[in-house]
């Protein structure tokens, strides 16, 4: 079984959508990518920091679904990450109105001894010097690499972020990050832009519009799932990277036409994330549901024209 | 060969983009249509009216394609309809510069006498009641009634749009018109109102981000193939109807799944015709081209995801 190390936020959410609000739940960019990955047979680790007032049931949550929580630090003085926000009507953007970093302020991540041959690595969106030391303290290079960034670190932390993605296979970014890390507006061109930064596929999340996964000269472009309603767009975004990763590291083929796959199986995942506040959705999902919801995805998309 | 019955626009338009402008060039939501149906095997006829400055070589370039022109009413004092705008730099807003109805003002349509028993309806963007007029004129209830609109008939003539697509099979139109049309924001929920407006099929347009297609419960989802640089988009929207139209006029299949075949000839023909200004692209078009394109979309769509 390959093992999978996933770097990333285990925090604290509270969400205001227009169908209510939540109180602090559990959140964080690594606990919906492990919990997106934990739908495939892989061997998955996350590394992180909480404070003493991180609840043992929410560790107790993901060992329960196999993901090794070694690596996730525990500052018993210390209070955990906290974002809060509050999405507008349209579910298309969002105020942030609160960000207390916390313990996050001195992360400094330690991968778990048996985790450091792992096969895959998932960088989650934090500062990329961060993302880079969890690579450097892999024993043999792995066979993929997928780093998730966000503009808040090309406003601060431009050259880092240059520095990191030069090592990475992967990047998945939304479409605007992509415009403003490269300046472009055509998506096509930034990608190749991109690509000339380091990664050698380029996944550019496009939320309700789908997702772009580019490789030279190919491209591929799945759809997102149209929903009657968006409950909670939280997490979709980690959720799809998760989906994306697990599904390569299960299945250790990690050529374009496989990596397709696994933008459907990311993009399936991340339709289900949406349905409910945080991670309530991706706590109770089995794995029927994501098999129907496949189909659906396949039926959404593929079509039988007879080519000459 | 399947009869297909086009109303629409036989104008001038003059455009201007961040690549460069026109002269006043050949232009309309017809000769896109008749245009963009004339790769396939159908006996087509525009229904339309000109002025007595519309050059006979525009008229000639149609009939070169095997398009009836007899329906084009030509008013010899009188000026064609005449549309002037001008892009942004995102291509995605426009302003219009101009819009000279002239002889549009009194477009009585008249349907050919041998049109009047097509299998097939185009009933391009202009006044609801002008297309519902063209309907009327049939002799036999067609098999296939397409109908585009736009937000300004929804604006000045929302009853008549509403009597005239009780009439009609597939309705097209864009993301935020179907909104304006339903006040819903969710597309899956404004599909289903106008739904019970009377189409059966709504497909909704989204530009890049491409086309939806819904029917009962069902929804298919064609991308936008993703273009370095659009160059032009005047024509694109009327370019995906026509290509969709004349497939389905062709095929003569008018069930879901030759409709999903029908989305993506529409999409492969328009992205040909954001490539250059006006119907430039679309005069300069052949059959092994087309061909290559929808095999780049396939290429773009498919994936082979085996379900338990």
């Amino acid at each position: 079984m390959s093992k999978l190390v996933i770097v990333g936020t285990v925090a604290f959410d509270a969400i205001e959508t227009p169908f209510g609000k939540t109180d602090k739940i559990l959140g964080g960019a690594g606990t919906f990518i492990g919990l997106a990955a934990s739908n495939f047979q892989v061997d998955s680790a996350i590394v992180s920091i909480v404070g003493g007032d991180f609840p043992q049931t929410y560790l107790d949550l993901l060992k329960e679904r196999n993901i090794d929580v070694s690596g996730i630090e525990i500052v018993e003085d210390g209070k955990t990450f906290f974002w809060s926000g509050k999405y507008h009507n349209d579910m298309n953007s969002r105020d942030t109105l609160a960000t207390e970093l916390n313990v996050l302020e001195h992360f400094n991540p330690v991968v778990p001894e048996i985790y450091k041959d792992a096969e895959v690595v998932m960088l989650g969106n934090l500062h990329p010097s961060v993302q880079m030391s969890v690579l450097k303290q892999m024993n043999k290079k792995p066979k993929l690499v997928v780093l998730d960034t966000m503009n808040f670190w090309m406003d601060c932390a431009l050259e880092e972020l240059h520095k990191t993605i030069k090592h990475i296979d992967v990047i998945t970014i939304n479409d605007e990050e992509a415009r403003q890390l490269t300046g472009e507006y055509s998506l096509v061109v930034a990608a190749r832009k991109i690509h000339e930064m380091g990664p050698k596929y380029v996944v550019i999340k496009k939320g309700e519009h789908g997702a772009l996964l580019f490789h030279d000269d190919n491209v591929f472009y799945a759809p997102a799932l149209p929903l009657e309603e968006v409950f909670d767009p939280t997490g979709a975004g980690d959720t799809f990277a998760g989906g994306f990763t697990g599904y390569l590291a299960k299945t250790e083929d990690f050529s374009f036409e496989n990596m397709k796959n696994a933008v459907i199986h990311g993009s399936a995942l991340a339709s289900f994330c949406v349905e409910k506040f945080g991670t309530e959705r991706m706590l109770n999902l089995d794995s029927e549901e994501v098999q129907r919801r496949l189909r659906q995805f396949q039926q959404l998309t593929q079509f039988d024209i007879e080519l000459t």
